[in-house]
């Protein structure tokens, strides 16, 4: 497993913020890669989940957990308290914005959200840094709107 | 019937909003003010409403109508785009923003949501109003955000 990407800050978040969502200890075993796991999807991964139907609930709950674990990292870049606010229809698509403030920091478009995954930890930290980078952006050119 | 408060624009808008729903042209021959009515609850009703188990799926399509309606006027005043994002809890409390580009407009907490409705049409417009006022202030504060 990639033990080093395991370590990064935005894997970290995301980890805290599933252990969260844990309210037995029925996770106190599980490792960090099992638990990022369904994270990753890869590209044939996709093409052979079905589009038809609703997207599973599990799927939207990582969907949240991504856009909250882009928020705790423009925290941690910013330190300006950030909101994740998502308005995703059931069929598998919409908006998840990142608000700080009266900014839209962070202003995301999703769709397809049954396929939803990284190809890699790799790939999950980069799409996640490019919306931290443009939240951080968005909070440094609006200081005033961000505290607003 | 209040005719003289059914012409105020931001009615006007609520009740396009309510007609876009129509499908089948069943509205085609229903008054304004029968379309309105269920916008219209009063404080002895009110109390008469449970708080028990979720709001109805009506309710909240209410909701949204509502927000709608005040990113209209808005929109009316301002001459600028702006766009209702909802975050509602099925058990019926949330957020309500309104999007003008990068600008939170207008941040709205929602709550008790089996109850939503107005005295009257007066009080409706008065809160839509004072909302809508929200709006163009911040637009108006803050001109590059609402154009980013």
């Amino acid at each position: 497993m990639d033990t080093e990407n395991i370590k990064h800050p935005i894997i970290q978040g995301l980890l805290r913020l599933i252990r969260a969502e844990d309210r037995s200890g029925a996770y106190d075993t599980e490792l960090d890669e099992d638990l990022i796991a369904p994270f990753i999807v890869t590209k044939a991964q996709k093409r052979d989940l079905p589009m038809f139907d609703d997207p599973d609930p599990d799927i939207l709950m990582r969907v949240g957990q991504f856009y909250a674990a882009v928020a705790w990292e423009v925290e941690r870049r910013t330190g300006k308290p950030v909101a994740p606010l998502m308005n995703i229809h059931h069929e598998g698509w919409g908006k998840a914005l990142l608000i700080c403030g009266r900014l839209v920091a962070v202003n995301s478009h999703v769709r397809e959200l049954h396929r939803f995954g990284f190809e890699d930890l790799a790939v999950l930290i980069e799409k996640a840094g490019k919306l931290a980078d443009e939240g951080v952006a968005s909070i440094e050119k609006f200081p005033d709107v961000a505290e607003a």
